[in-house]
């Protein structure tokens, strides 16, 4: 089918926005409650989802949780399967590293441990992202033979390493044991190719704890998701669209890139990102609108700091609307539950808004309206093709 | 997405519930009318439905009939399509016989004969099991060179013939006519590989017409389903599950065997199964409750009869609600509609509870109502992994 709509793709000057609340889907808070979005006051919202067709999306596919870059992949049209994407290379990307064929990036947490070596907070306090980067500055020091070390900061705790040199691999265990109390993990190599990385890998480990041993509340180092840089085609290949990215936070434009993206940088905040989408109107065809923080509150478990983030995406709405996109899609790459403090699996609302719909009768943008909508449920990664049909994108098939 | 799965599938203290009503899916009995389940009172599935998500499943695909076999390894989570099995293995190993790599199984069901050699009762009056008992004990003395031959009761009129030897094949052909007032069949090879088996077959046949020549009513044998054992990984391997069946009729109890539950014996009716369930809840996380008497009313097409048993099924729902299982699945392996006295192709309804559902508006446990819930209509093998992701028995997806 990715080859069927590559030759169909074709250039045209109509405008499709993809606005993503990520980890959007949600659950009830008690039984027999409304789930966040089901909560929210959405009156823009609702307006356009009684304007468009509706339905629920599983990003991966049946009772598969999604995780970030996945779930995105999805909404971009790819497989997600087909194309798997290591935490390291996401994080990379996000902060504009420029990864080369053959270097290994792992994300890099900073931690802290006790006395005896365990770990007793995986998030060192949640160090801001300038000590985080002094850090990263004091790690500059590792020497590795034959081996260049790159350390960069990305926000808060988290900072990436990359791995240059030759013969190396991502197929190495991570440090991170994802608990406390107990001290981090050995990086051990899944396969003969990956001994030289994994031998690597604790070598940094070991010279970054004398570097900063000293130092509180940041005295270790966790590492997690080694990964080599894939080949995805991009968007322009795939759908001869010129894509801008309109994302706030680093990964989500990691994402952006991997795919060919265009990345507007330094934006802040929603306005930030619709003074952008603006300016950057008429140079582009297909626009990722990203909001991050649904998901961080549904993260944090924050039901109703969740249904505030809704209501400014709500609010943000009609700037969108007054640009006159051809085809607007708006949906989330996962569920995170407020309850579940956790992406799950559980499908995720969307609506598509174009000229060429025929509203189905959905008046609330929630998910069990959207369980009622036209569309039913839906593979995550048909949405982009339905965006590019109503955007008069693909040519018709066959005679 | 087979091996997804696997890779993601972990252990954990949450436990799940199959509950598989045989045959479920029915037909209104006349235009206008309600189905079996729309018209059973069932004021428990009621009241779980309206606190779970409802759809339909397909357990092999739109417009396939089912057989109970690929029915259940679709709930089970396979693909039917990718894992036949015969009939033959079905039986032998519901039986617990220990059937081993090239063995050959075929069901055997007594029959009547008439002084022509015409079958005038497929099911031979269906003689009660003890009989069967004995017959299959007289057809010891069946003996073909280079070839054992074990004859096992089942239940009723039916029994298991295996064949062990060398070089057997299943490529052979029912001797069942499935009519009567013809005589039977002679056991035809479908390719070269399998005319040694056919021969096999077809002295046991003439032998074993002469042993039971002076039997009242049973007469005579009726071969079918000639089959192999096939290489299914078991559940354990492929979800981390330890999985039980709770099911009284052998052929289920093979089904399951086959991918590799443990199976509780000699369980006469929901009550025995009920306090199994208790017993065992420690010992196991995937339980396959299973009744089969719905199917049954629904082949004898006697449409109150199956309203009866799915009533039956519904007062005794309340014994596994009370042991607290994370997850409730409620649904059958194919329909088997009173009218049709047949499986039929028709859509099974289900229902899946958890804390982590969002309830869908459907109130009353029934096809029409389960159309018009969450999940639409969906293919039967993702119930399984639904279930797990649920039961928070699959982790995430890519970072």
């Amino acid at each position: 089918m990715a080859d069927i709509v590559r030759d169909l793709a074709m250039k045209s000057d109509t405008k499709i926005v993809l606005l993503v609340l990520d980890g959007l889907g949600g659950l009830p808070r008690e039984p027999g409650g409304t789930t966040e979005l089901e909560t929210a006051r959405t009156p823009n919202l609702d307006a356009l989802a009684a304007r468009s067709e509706c339905g629920l999306h599983l990003p991966i596919g049946f009772g598969i949780t999604p995780g970030s870059a996945p779930g995105h992949l999805s909404l971009f049209g790819y497989d997600p399967l087909a194309c798997p994407i290591g935490r390291g290379v996401v994080a990379a990307m996000g902060i504009g590293f420029p990864m080369q064929a053959g270097d290994v990036a792992a994300r890099l947490n900073f931690a802290t441990l006790d006395a005896a070596g365990a770990i007793s907070d995986r998030r060192a306090g949640r160090i801001p992202t300038e000590k985080c980067a002094e850090l990263c500055g004091l790690l500059k020091a590792v020497k590795i033979k034959g081996v260049e070390v790159f350390v960069q900061p990305v926000k808060d705790y988290r900072a990436v390493v990359v791995f240059r040199g030759k013969g190396l691999s991502d197929a190495v265990a991570d440090t991170d044991p994802q608990a406390s109390g107990v001290p981090p993990l050995d990086p051990v190599p899944a396969d003969e190719k990956a001994r030289h990385t994994a031998e690597v890998a604790k070598e940094f480990v070991a010279q970054a704890r004398k570097i900063l041993a000293s130092q509180t509340p940041a005295n270790g180092i966790l590492l997690r998701g080694f990964a080599e840089l894939p080949h995805i085609p991009s968007m322009k290949e795939l759908y001869a669209l010129d894509a801008l990215a309109v994302a706030v936070y680093p990964d989500y434009k990691g994402v952006a890139r991997l795919v060919g993206m265009e990345v507007v940088e330094d934006l802040a905040d929603l306005d930030a990102q619709a003074k952008a989408l603006a300016a950057r109107w008429a140079s582009h065809d297909f626009f990722f609108v990203h909001h991050k923080y649904t998901d961080s509150r549904g993260e944090d478990g924050d039901f109703d700091a969740k249904v505030k983030e809704i209501e400014k995406v709500d609010a943000f709405l009609p700037r969108i609307i007054e640009l006159k996109p051809d085809v607007i899609i708006v949906t989330g790459d996962h569920s995170t539950p407020a309850v579940a403090k956790a992406h799950t699996a559980n499908p995720v609302p969307f609506l598509v808004n174009a000229s060429g719909v025929r509203p189905d009768g959905v008046k609330k943008f929630g998910e069990r309206e959207c369980a009622r909508g036209a569309w039913g449920i839906i593979p995550g990664n048909v949405l982009l093709r339905l965006a590019l049909s109503l955007a008069g994108k693909l040519k018709k098939y066959g005679a």
